[in-house]
């Protein structure tokens, strides 16, 4: 069969950067300290495409990500991001053409929370993980990217000051130092947070940390078992933490050289946060790229 | 040219339902009391299919939709409704071997709202509309649909109670007297409600009455532009009506018989509610179906 | 703590049909004959709600799934029907005030396939089961549907007849007895159907062979892994059996009585499928509903 | 009131890149040469926060969002980009503390096509706008980008050749000289591909010609409305147009020096394009950013 991918283009002679597949779904299996856990992950991966070539060997993906992933049960990997790396370098291998790799996965990941002994349920995460590989002359170099998603909850510190300010006129009792401390009402609403490392080194991220560090930075974690008890504890602990997306963006960030302090200064810092205000019919949003090495001067 | 669809399927002769096309976007241009308002629609439309005929001639279902709707500066419809109902009869009309015709329509659209004077910002909302038509010896028959959706915001009453508790322990002031009516923190979301009628006769909707309707059953319409005290107002509006998707649902259908007293006693009346839980991940939703004349003796 | 749930509803006295959660996330572990899969799963649950009552106690639904479904490794079920099932019938043990119960859940499946032995590769389906619980004075009976989603591919037969007649007039060899039986070219595209039982008694119906029935009423199933000559039989194989939507349909529908041969002649069966046209810009859909009797009656 | 967003923030003092509001869906109108045409677009904007303030002043985001876009039919804009570059010179002066802004617009679009006379419809594509600000000492300098996003059609000239060699094996008489250039089967499908322009000057660019470039690349365009004979035209043609989705990348970016001979060579150009492949549950990808100078320099 004569191979129509390894022809010369019939137009123009570019390189392009980037042609793969995406939206391959599949089953992975991580092993965990105590345990194998499978996930539904979703993959894209592509390769660059010199100027002499027509088209990419796509097969070859496909291929690949089958025999990285598939039957995951017989076969699971350390960790998503590992096996983003694995398959980052696996594609240079089978694309000799190449200099440039790029894989990324997201994996609905589920991890036990509970307000109260007795209440814990599985909460739905995900986890990010992405890899870069680049040829060089001394071989192949992959760069891997480790973050997760976390759904928690914001309540606005504004209208809570502006709530007050309209209540104390109505309910002048308010003014009394006894109830200095006392909870005011204000909107709050469902906060999703992305924070992605991208150390330049073999260093290990642990997910449960990455969304761990998100939750400490919302007003407060959400739950899906809440009894009515429970429920208050949540909406008082909420109102307790207001937090703009600017305060949720920024305490993320300066609270990551404490939680993180094995990373190297070069790790890349990607963070984004958005609230879905029950005032508003759009969202809110903040985003923000820096260093460890930043973020620790910056203390 | 052999016409294909009008062969006899190869295997099996079996009636089908449904058988259109869906997803076919269109600008719509309404004429409304004082100006003409385009909005950006799509239609799902279909009719059934005797046994003897392999296929439907769907080119006929995009020309008709092409006719009714495109060039909508040139041509404006009286109504969402009125469209649907005029594209379900001609349904009939272009496929003569068919009895039945479905057509369904959601388009995005705007209402000015505006807390304070000064302050009106366009809101979108979503019309709804639909038509089914029925050939009978007399005839074709159509039967419309005509509703809307509305993004609000509810108010939890439930934690507010218990926060209310919880918060008296730690704050026994909240129990003078003069701090009855004082509102109390709880969770707040995004409310998303649909309302839909389907009158048996030619009776008239008004959208804007529908998007009123629901606005008025949540705990509070929502708004783009919210300056600080703006800010407040909503949130104790919201808290001094705070609702479950359970209320929301019963006061809407509660409130119909005084808003909509015109429409027969037969009129479907379908209803379903989304609160986009601040402190859980899932939603909350409710829903029924009844009649006008149900809701007037349910009184 | 008052019970606001429980209070009598301020404003009207009417009963609504359905409260519940809906997009609840989890993980299901599913014994299978040689082994245990875990699916991500997507969960909505509600009960009806008697006119006295206020709020459903929405916490027992999240407690209950958590009960049910949580922790899979070590509570794998057998199957995710049987799950919805049982979910169904525990509603109406935990909101003794409710009459019905309604549960629906869709998962991702993943299935070997392969063109070529050696090329297989997991590919991904969606599971569906949904549950009806009904109190009645004898007690609890709980009603189960059963189905999937499949992707597969669809070439159009008319489109191709059309074709084949313009490239005669063009290369005229083209009409020579030797050439009967070459396929022609035709627009093809990716179709998705799904296919659901509604057994009325206590018939189980095996998900892996919902979706074998639904590939082989396409016009051919979609593989991952697909090298060059595997490219050209996929190809081939779908240009052999072109189909509209309604063919899909209708030998979907034929072929079920000898597929399922022990299913009760009044289980409801469901069908919708829906071609991503490559000619146009919008979808083909066909849907109908009908008896696993009334299949037998019609062949 | 006490101006919340004002004050330095609780902890930690690092300069914020992003926070805004996105999602924001309005009606724009857009002056065009013969007429004022209606769409319905989503707006994000940010502007960057320094380390001393706690919050940005996000109401007035909404509020010029508001001034710049609402009540469309009284205020129609030149063009969706020159909105956005309106409305990032606004941010930077209602934000006195910022340094940069970003505006991002899409807006569902439509344009007349047809196959035959008589057969036009309107087919949807997409508008693309960008804006970026920047204060510096001698004012605000704006950056633009300008695209669209085109649905067409691929069909796939590797499996068409190696369809070809099995077909010849087959019917041998496919072989003679006189079945030169007779279109052979293969797998084809929808192809969605962007184009966006960055000129570092006030060049323009006009949507139309962006997605007339786009439908030239692709195998072949798609319609609303094909009677049997153009449905094979559109089939024909699209076979005679093999192309990869490379192809389609690479002949769009070496149209571009012909197309658009007056953008500046330090134009951004960023093109992507992907084909929801008909033999695949997943798609295939390429994308590619250069300069038109690089472009002009690789021919």
């Amino acid at each position: 069969m004569r191979d129509i991918h390894a022809m010369a283009p019939a137009r123009g002679r570019i390189e392009l950067q980037r042609v793969g597949i995406s939206g391959v779904r599949k089953p992975v299996s991580i092993l965990r300290p105590e345990r194998v856990v499978t996930l539904s992950a979703s993959f894209t991966v592509s390769v660059d495409l010199p100027s002499g070539r027509k088209g990419s060997d796509l097969s070859r993906d496909a291929e690949l990500l089958a025999q990285a992933i598939d039957w995951p049960e017989a076969r699971p990997v350390p960790s998503l991001e590992a096996a983003c790396a694995a398959i980052g370098r696996e594609l240079l291998e089978r694309h000799p053409y190449a200099m440039e790799s790029h894989v990324e996965a997201r994996a609905e990941y589920f991890l036990s929370r509970g307000v109260s002994p007795g209440r814990e349920s599985l909460e739905n995460f995900v986890l990010i993980a992405e890899a870069s590989g680049h040829r060089d002359p001394d071989g192949i170099r992959v760069r891997r990217a480790i973050g997760a998603e976390a759904v928690g909850m914001t309540a606005c510190p504004c209208a809570m000051e502006t709530a007050r300010e309209r209540l104390t006129v109505e309910f002048p009792l308010l003014a009394d130092p006894s109830l200095k401390g006392l909870p005011i009402v204000t909107h709050n609403q469902r906060n999703r947070t992305t924070l992605i490392f991208e150390p330049d080194d073999a260093s290990e991220v642990e997910a449960d940390e990455v969304i761990g560090a998100i939750e400490a930075a919302q007003s407060s974690p959400t739950y899906a078992i809440l009894k009515r008890g429970d429920e208050a504890q949540v909406v008082l602990n909420a109102h307790r933490h207001p937090r703009f997306v600017e305060d949720v963006l920024r305490d993320l960030l300066m609270s990551l050289p404490e939680r993180f302090p094995a990373l190297p200064p070069a790790t890349v810092v990607r963070v984004r946060t958005v609230s879905e205000e029950s005032i508003h019919k759009y969202d809110v949003v903040a985003e923000h790229r820096t260093t460890m090495g930043e973020l620790r001067a910056s203390r």
